[in-house]
């Protein structure tokens, strides 16, 4: 026999082989689907959370009934071991009064729909209002233009970005360092306008943070139809005067937890895969896509795997995070903690962009071997509706993990409604769709299922 | 310089001529999608047609008032022409009256909500009820089973599907061919389940056929949860009667009309590239997904080539076409005329899969070439989420014109909301996201664009 026979004939083995576990690979990833879109749990337990226990802001009543009752799911599903890590979170409250008022002779009276943003003081303010789109107009405009007045950041998410997270990327700098911007030259306020795509009367809350060598001043967002109002009669009448008001403060730290499930390593019992989201959500609204769809979808995942019988090789857990919305002390508190237990995570995945339908997976890796071990699944996922596997961000939770060189994977579902609802009061258990919600969870529970068989 | 040499450079030319031509055709996509992004029409004229002509059903005031309101809307859009086509379209009328009712001793008194379906005659019945899921079983029971009985045909979709136009396809001939099914053996009327994925209180509508042969019997849809209630409680009390009536009726045939716009071709003046959507819509409803969303995105797609300066080569039109739902007059009338005009329509799109975010386009044919032809714009329109280029249906209005050639094309939204929404009252506007609406607009727009260029 010839020495290419020989070849031939190890070739085509190593090729059946390979094809043998292709086929195996692809019958296992239907059998995810099929489980996750006839006798699933998540759906029931995100109506649960988001009817009965909305407001699940860090310190918060909410936030820590959330805590024991999705615990107390976890150990309903009997994954071989539940528990709780401790974390001191902030815990900031909106307080009960916010008001934003143009009452100014010959402008007829009108209330602007407001919120504070999360971590501002409260405070009162009337005065004239200068508006800027960025940031370079303040060290223009210097004291003389800014001082006692509020300053109205109004630039509008980009529409043309066809993933809407590059639309909120290029925006939310207002919201989060705006109002110390304006406090260095003197502003006693600032409004920003809601970051969200869509002209609706809700105002969206988030995250702002105060550089230490300003003054704190009260921050506040507008609905982004009242902020269109705003720009347009400034234009008309620029000595126009805002009074407004919040009284919303921060208390002391407050002991929250992060909750953790584990399915344990059959093979490789010192190393971790994780999924996971976070179970905080904003005060003004139910947090039914960011982020109890992604505390559910994780949950699913392994409820999945364990009703088809899986038996892992790594362990393999969801994480539901608390406090990613306003300091991601659960993020950080849960890598700590992974270090000093030296659990090696060799792969982390977050769900928190919504519960909308599949379309694929970011990777967080300048690496492209990394790119590549990922997007080689994509033959096998595309038949569910997943094509994008491309470099991008993992998520916040997860991010704090990379530090130990943990490859971070973000869920991508589909982003055109994910901002309408963002850190609003709309962002309603009714805007979830089951079946996407379903899709999602068996999307992730088949990249842990690929990664967890074919990651040495 | 040697032969070779010459092909090389020759080779190169070509190639760096495709190359330019591929760049070229990559800047005006982009041009499209924002285009639409930023300076659409498609959402306010959607919101009008739902919110102040919803219930659109042939021959039905709201039809007649839907065809006036589009004519003028593509009107002031001042494309090359404008103009109505007459049709005779069937008038199908659901009266007032529509009651489903167990009322029986030691049963607790339920009335399900209920709605007629399209075509069915009205009138009463009290009697017992026998479930079937399949045909097979009503030869099985045959008369002495059936006769005298209301038939509940129960087979609800299957939800393992992914695209949920499969499940649909797998349960709608309980609808469409039931109630004659069932008449054969001498039933008294037919329910259906709502053909709905989601458990829910809304009854589906949707066309219905009576075979000659048989007597007509009324044919009800009920909801998915009172599907599943009578499921139940037919299985604890098989003798259960409902007492149902209905004054549904067939009126003569009306005038109505398909509304077509057209841009003129530079070019191939004698073929035609068309897009379109139908106008009619259930009477239950604001029929937003079904299928305002394919007309005003029709529109939209003429819209922004004619915004963007684009002059095509071959005649485009949008058609609106009339009588979808129950009748397919419209369609039909359209393909005789070109027919009869010598109009050589190329292609067809039709948008009638809702208005959600954008997927792709199926290729209706079973020539692989042309699936390929289509399928080569994979990579300039997966940058905006269109990833799935694969045979299957174009759509019911645009079918009729496959007996002169015409290559049709189904565009594809994200499939998971629609069947929730499909031919009941919640397909109202407020399901509607005004971007997921634009980019399916910009879609349909890109592919006219590249098969109007490459197309000879």
């Amino acid at each position: 026999m010839r020495i290419f026979q020989i070849l031939f004939i190890l070739m085509s083995f190593a090729f059946s082989n390979l094809q043998s576990q292709t086929n195996q690979d692809s019958l296992f990833i239907r059998r995810i689907f099929d489980q996750a879109l006839t006798d699933s749990r998540c759906y029931e337990v995100l109506e649960h959370l988001c009817t009965k226990i909305p407001a699940r802001l860090s310190g918060s009543v909410g936030a820590a009934k959330a805590v024991d009752y999705m615990f107390q799911v976890l150990k309903e599903e009997k994954f071989d071991s539940t528990f709780l890590q401790e974390v001191m979170v902030p815990h900031w409250v909106r307080g009960s009064i916010c008001k934003v008022n143009v009452n100014q002779k010959g402008v007829e009276p009108k209330s602007l729909v407001a919120c504070a943003l999360g971590g501002s003081v409260g405070g009162k303010a009337n005065a004239n209002v200068v508006e800027v789109q960025q940031f370079e107009e303040l060290d223009k405009l210097g004291e003389a233009g800014i001082k006692g007045k509020i300053v109205f950041f109004s630039r509008p998410m980009e529409p043309r970005h066809i993933h809407t997270f590059e639309a909120y990327g290029g925006c939310v700098d207002q919201r989060w360092a705006g109002p110390s911007k304006a406090a260095k030259y003197g502003a006693v306020a600032t409004l920003v306008r809601s970051v969200s795509l869509r002209e609706d009367s809700y105002p969206h809350t988030g995250a702002m943070g105060y550089d230490s060598l300003y003054p704190k001043i009260p921050a506040l967002a507008i609905s982004t139809s009242d902020a269109t109002w705003l720009s347009k009669n400034l234009k008309r009448n620029p000595q126009l005067r805002v009074a407004l008001e919040s009284d919303s403060r921060t208390l002391p730290d407050t002991l929250s937890h992060n909750v953790v499930t584990q399915m344990r390593g059959s093979i490789s019992t010192k190393e971790f895969i994780i999924t996971g989201g976070h179970l905080d959500a904003w005060d003004n609204g139910q947090g039914a896509h960011d982020d109890g769809a992604g505390c559910v979808q994780s949950m699913e995942a392994l409820r999945i795997l364990s009703k088809l019988g899986y038996i892992p090789k790594h362990n393999i857990r969801a994480v539901l995070f608390m406090n990613e919305e306003n300091g991601l002390r659960g993020g950080k508190r849960y890598a700590e903690l992974a270090d000093s237990l030296k659990e090696k995570h060799i792969i982390a995945i977050e769900s928190d962009r919504g519960g909308f339908s599949p379309r694929g997976f970011y990777i967080d890796s300048d690496e492209p071997s990394n790119i590549s071990r990922i997007a080689k699944y994509r033959s096998l996922l595309e038949p569910y509706g997943l094509h994008d596997f491309k470099k991008g961000g993992g998520g916040s939770d997860i991010s704090p993990l990379k530090k130990q060189g943990t490859l971070c994977l973000g869920f991508i579902p589909d982003s055109q409604r994910y901002f309408d609802l963002h850190h609003a009061a709309s962002d309603t258990f009714d805007k979830i769709n089951k079946r996407e919600l379903e899709l999602g969870a068996a999307s992730i529970a088949a990249m842990i299922y690929l990664l967890d068989t074919y990651s040495e």
